[in-house]
């Protein structure tokens, strides 16, 4: 059957009361449909997006030469199958793509909010699309699907809804952000604070979208060593030197050097510096046993059936992060959660590029 | 006994051939020495320094507040004994604490090099350094010790000048810099050139020194996630907040965001942005095996007994890396070395800082 893409866009003028105390009003919330809804709305999975991910999953648009950024997973006959599932996949708030950023315009002026965009949690962009799924009349839905911070987005549904999902599978995430995922995002948020070209913070964003900017390209290099492991590198790039420079040149570029230049300075271009800012602070931020006494009751919260993956050589979000899940679930006696780790490679990275390692843990889970 | 620290510069005129085909002439060399040297200079250690290090490995000069950076392992009584041993630390070329440099004035014009300052690798480092010893009339030293860049002029000598020493010990280094490495230099690099004070390297030094250089600060933090280990982050900061500042405020700070605000910032006005963009070129080109058919055709020029030292926890220089030079020695025939894998949670940082878990390694390797 085909994917049946739709895209749209959900616009709310009741306010979003945010973690903070502060409230985002009006906003709207970016999303694509894939599969058809059926008649009791039973068969809906929710799809989480990661840090610059959008809610572009699967499918091809006209004139786009790179599919959705999970289409190896969605699809019909895919894991998620859409022939059999409905699936939604929505812009996070402070994202860039369609929902409410930094660099939408602050009503009622005509100005985009730069700095005033109020800080924004998981559990904000959480609640934001538990709202959307009400207007679209969906309470209840089969399961959430996220990995990153998409896997931050799917424990905190958990958590704060615990009857909304059935199921919820997160993969390469955390139960609270450790201090070197912390520490990668200052690289990037100093490296974007500090370049001229942000005109600390109100920069014209067509020019960004023109010339890039260097300072979000150099945090996006450091990102990308947060994305990749040590084998996926040496593999990827080992020594190997680009022709054209000489090696006693003191620019001359090894490959994984052009790789991180190539990807960084493109990056660039395409995602909004505010929007980096604020979801990094929001990653930075995010601890489910934030307004628990601890870890273990926040998990006691919890009703789904949790699926738990994290990827052996993730040097972002350690696969013991993902045990210590598992451990406090023990303790408290939820039995009803399954944990793998698998062996990839490819570090974080795994989660978008070795599909093939846990397409099919993810067609059992959703199908048991 | 007192450590007899003492402070030299040799200058010289001859030219030293560089492994470009360049020439770097006239030259200084900036060296500390701690200890007497003996009447038939058979007690003679040199000491190599890591990237950002200098030849002021120990002792404390007057109105200084910290110790040179070895000074755990170096003085009397301690594992390089200065009691026993003259030991010798020098400042490699290229860096900016008195040898020669891209900052030093190129004769005969009274301008700095800059980027007319020619690439420089390890190896030539190493060469400087045994002309510096044949002006010093020490043509053999009992050992040869160094961590990090250190470490890998410490091999660089065992291949390169077989017969000059007795004992080598490389720790926290490689055989040949991996692409991980190369991606943490890469950010700092981009970051630095990017920074419209570095001026494209005609920045002021005067102006530098007083200000820093944000550039340099941001490739510095990308540096200090390379330095530390997941664990030792986790118990220095793990999610501590700075008491004055709101969770909710988009520029809070964790602490390890200060950390590297701290360590970024006061790093970048008192180490040279051209000399960290030739030195990390230098750590990127660096290969035992280049000019020799393979690593184990370099290994096999080594008479040097060898002492291998990695850091299970270090993500700079991986510990496999030490453990594939010494399967390589195993394969060609050569016992006559020794490598241990010290379980230490500082990662790269534990040969500066966890000097108790070595020391006595060092100290019983120095007396066999």
């Amino acid at each position: 059957m085909p994917l049946n893409l739709q895209t749209h866009t959900a616009h709310f003028t009741n306010p979003l009361y945010l973690e903070s105390g502060r409230i985002l009003e009006p906003y709207d919330i970016a999303y694509e449909t894939y599969g058809e809804l059926n008649a009791d709305k039973s068969n809906v999975i929710v799809v989480c997006h990661a840090l610059t991910g959008s809610h572009h999953a699967a499918g091809t648009y006209e004139g786009e030469s790179k599919a959705g950024w999970w289409d190896g997973l969605i699809g019909s006959g895919k894991a998620i199958d859409t022939d059999k599932y409905f699936v939604i996949c929505s812009n996070v708030i402070g994202s860039c793509f369609g929902s409410t950023g930094p660099m939408s315009m602050q009503h009622p002026h005509h100005e985009p909010y730069r700095y005033k965009f109020p800080v924004v949690s998981v559990k904000d962009m959480v609640k934001a699309q538990r709202i959307l799924f009400d207007r679209l009349d969906i309470h209840r839905v089969h399961a959430i699907v996220g990995g990153s911070m998409g896997g931050m987005q799917a424990l905190q549904f958990a958590i704060h809804y615990p009857n909304f999902a059935d199921k919820v599978i997160s993969m390469a995430a955390t139960h609270a952000t450790q201090p070197w995922a912390i520490a990668f995002n200052k690289v990037a948020q100093e490296a974007i604070l500090k370049d001229p070209d942000f005109q600390q913070g109100y920069y014209d964003p067509e020019v960004i979208a023109q010339n890039g900017l260097s300072g979000m390209a150099v945090g996006r290099m450091a990102g990308h060593i947060s994305f990749l492991s040590h084998i996926s590198m040496r593999e990827k790039f080992g020594r190997e030197y680009k022709l054209t420079d000489g090696l006693y040149e003191l620019f001359g570029k090894f490959q994984v050097e052009s790789y991180l230049e190539y990807n960084g300075y493109n990056f660039s271009k395409w995602f909004d510096p505010l929007s980096y800012l604020y979801i990094t602070k929001a990653i930075n931020i995010y601890d489910l046993s934030r307004d628990f006494d601890s870890l273990s009751e926040a998990l006691k919260k919890i009703k789904s059936k949790l699926y738990l993956i994290s990827f052996r050589d993730d040097v972002l979000f350690k696969n013991f992060e993902m045990k210590e899940i598992a451990e406090e679930l023990d303790k408290i006696g939820n039995s009803n959660y399954d944990y793998i780790d698998i062996e990839s490679d490819y570090g974080h990275d795994a989660f978008l590029v070795e599909l093939e390692k846990f397409d099919n843990y993810v067609k059992e889970a959703l199908n048991e």
